[in-house]
């Protein structure tokens, strides 16, 4: 029998079936670093502890996507090594900051199923949940993979289609403990702009552009053990690219949403996603946001809800869907991410 | 209105005005790390907590140049957003060792303005000081830029031009507390070459040569939080190019350095440098050094005054100017660098 | 005289000399970042503080490959600068775990020399030791490297040739003090195979590829403060290529193996190895694994002596030598590295 992981395939989930992923990982300040390096954010929480202090968080969290991208890399090798397509995911809520030191596992339980109709393949919900050495919950989220069958001979399982919400509502949000932003340094934080100075429907051009390197989109994808082949090895496609993981292209768009967003410090929850393009070495992203609700949290703390979407070329018209007879309604000509959510800023 | 940062234009400066500049950053044992794994440097004090402690510097600095980078990178989005080139700086001196744990913030006072006959731009001068988390100066240091106006029919300001010292004197110097070189591990440190040893008018070919790669020179000036495009954005020069950042330069120029003064362990100030030439992935850059200047500064601690040169290509003539009639004075082919510092090694 | 480290030449060594290498070395967090970036290592020991301390180690020890490549580095400027070759090792013991906060020094002892008959070179053992801040050996090894005469005038020293281990002998391991492997979390590892799942003779093919760049080897090998030009500078061999260290090709095969061998958490030991053949950027690396030899070292503490294979392009057939008649007892195609070690898993 062989020693190395197949995987799972579409037969071998269950409904109510809890995965424990492997590789529980220590954060640190070496994580941090990395993430400074690999994508050009300025958000002045996670880059001085002095700030992050100042608005009452005595640890020093890291960004929330680095607690992400980690907790999200263990549920590969149990969840996607066989999936055909990342479908979505949704409900994702960060319940508490990462600080270094703090140790997460995740888990998974199998809310869903649903073969498709040609029998070779079947879409697997899972919602996973990212522990810390302490037990407590770091964030959670759903997603669904569509996932080959082993033996397209076998049965369908019971369809099961969970509920899931299109976007999570203020009031599901989970306010960091301690966090209060009545005090909040603008000047240091480098702009002046607070909750009552965005507009529903307003779209912001974040201006900067990165060229992407294969060196750094590895590096970042193995800092979150991250083990799809494809960013890896030039000889697991046929176009001999390697494809760069999509959490790099969320990164990196989080990170240039700096310049117009610099005061939403805090990422709350993810609504969803769409990964619309791959991306390669090479390319330039740039990214726009729009802004799609606003809501009070307390009487320091706005939410946003932002749509973020990260673009190859800059788009200085921040166009997301085609408007032409034959395209219409699908995503524009160099739209790579199309993303939802949440973030705190100051009232 | 925009809410993403223009940068400030000439007519925006005035002559005593301080700007507070954004992203607060804490530095930390990754920051020690990613410098050793970007810059071939070597020198036992920052490499080695035993031998710093051994020094009497028992909490660990990193390198001097890790500040300068971090403190100077603030500084980028309100000084020279819109430059038209960075002319000079000056002056430049550490106050105390930056360690892990500590909080940079930068701070600049315009000290100087004078607008080019054009009028459609000017020279503004600044000094900039970086102060860590207790408010104590860190670093500080002055430098010019060209930038340029918004609007060209507005009146010119008066001119004020800052006296500036060609190069400091060794008794602007600051030492490190407790800094004591009297039991300095010559073995340890890799060389046995001290104050006595070296010449005023000696120069010294560092041998050593290192390849730019894209990835590296990204990943180094992200760290620092600079953000100037051309660094990071093949679309933003019209070659196609990025543009390495003068500073990466600096870094790999210094610690190229270690072969043949590993024992200026400590740089105590810069006083001026010109940045001579672009550099670009795969330019290969080798480095040599010229004794300036000498200076006895305790018991234990010398001072070298040190003109540090970058090349691409290696020059073993060691030439700084051209002699050529057509040429006379002009820096030298292949010249990328000319740094003049002050360093401290045992006596 | 040049300030400049010329390196040792083969007359400059005499069997009984002890070196005392130079630029000690303090391990930090952000060193276990960047290897966790640089190679997709997934061992749940070094990942995780939480799963160190369930088995007994309190302090998270880093891969004992990061202490092996700092404390090899040290040796490059006095043993190997002049090489020829570096011709192989032996004997290669961790005595116990390196944590961040030790600094790890190395010296090395002359231990044979043996002049080649062309009188131009000779060959010079070492036994080298890395010890930490508490003078403690924390890794000890022999090696053998081809050096250079600078005069080939010189007569010939007596030739002395150590005595070296094929293999280490299981009684030679030293297990970490406090390592018990009896409430070892195998979900939390990744795989359930335990010691008498393994079997002499039994073949593992790790499956994995990456490919490489030239700025991951250049971080990884400038971590370790390894010096050698053909590694950084693309002027240094006629052929334009960065030649990737030796140690970077060992590392990633460490990584790829734990697809089959996760359980195999600590290096106790190096037997051997050869480097066949250079890797350069744009190779994809693989590597498969053989078992040589098991044996049980505590009740809850077996080891396996491994040998781990990495190969250019894979080798599903897990082919070390050729059988064909011109080429028999060679190495097979692709092979790049043939390493013998023992590694600790729980029984």
């Amino acid at each position: 029998m062989s020693k190395t992981n197949a995987g799972n395939f579409f037969e071998d989930f269950t409904v109510g079936q809890v995965i424990q992923h492997a590789t529980p990982r220590t954060v640190t300040e070496g994580d941090r670093a990395l993430y400074g390096a690999l994508y050009p954010t300025r958000f002045a929480l996670p880059s001085s502890a002095a700030f992050a202090a100042g608005v009452g968080l005595d640890a020093h969290p890291v960004e929330e996507l680095i607690a992400f991208h980690i907790a999200f890399g263990k549920t590969v090798p149990d969840i996607s090594l066989n999936a055909v397509a990342n479908l979505g995911y949704a409900e994702l809520r960060f319940h508490q900051p990462v600080v270094p030191g703090d140790t997460l596992s995740t888990r998974s339980e199998v809310i869903g199923l649903k073969q498709n109709s040609n029998g070779k393949s079947g879409v697997v919900y899972v919602r996973s949940t990212a522990t810390n050495q302490r037990g407590e919950v770091a964030l959670d989220w759903c997603r669904w993979v569509m996932v080959h069958k082993r033996d397209t001979e076998l049965a369908a399982p019971e369809t099961v289609l969970p509920e899931l919400k299109k976007a999570l509502e203020p009031q599901d949000l989970v306010v960091p403990a301690g966090l209060d932003l009545s005090s909040y340094d603008f000047a240091a934080a480098g702009e002046p702009h607070r909750f009552d100075d965005y507009t529903v429907g307003e779209k912001i051009d974040h201006v900067d552009g990165v060229t992407f390197t294969d060196a750094e989109h590895m590096m970042a994808t193995r800092l979150w053990q991250n083990t799809a082949k494809v960013h890896f090895n030039t000889e697991a496609r046929p176009d001999g690219n390697r494809l760069i993981y999509g959490g790099h292209v969320i990164s990196m768009a989080r990170a240039l949403s700096f310049n117009g967003l610099a005061n939403a410090q805090l990422i709350a929850a993810i609504n969803g996603g769409s990964h619309v393009a791959p991306a390669f070495a090479g390319d330039t992203v740039y990214a726009w946001s729009e802004v799609l609700d606003k809501a009070e949290i307390s009487d320091s703390i706005g939410a946003l809800r932002l749509r973020l979407v990260a673009t190859k070329g800059r788009d200085v018209s921040m166009t997301l869907r085609r408007s032409d007879e034959e395209g219409a309604g699908k995503y524009a000509d160099g739209v790579l991410l199309d993303l939802d959510l949440w973030a705190y800023l100051p009232r």
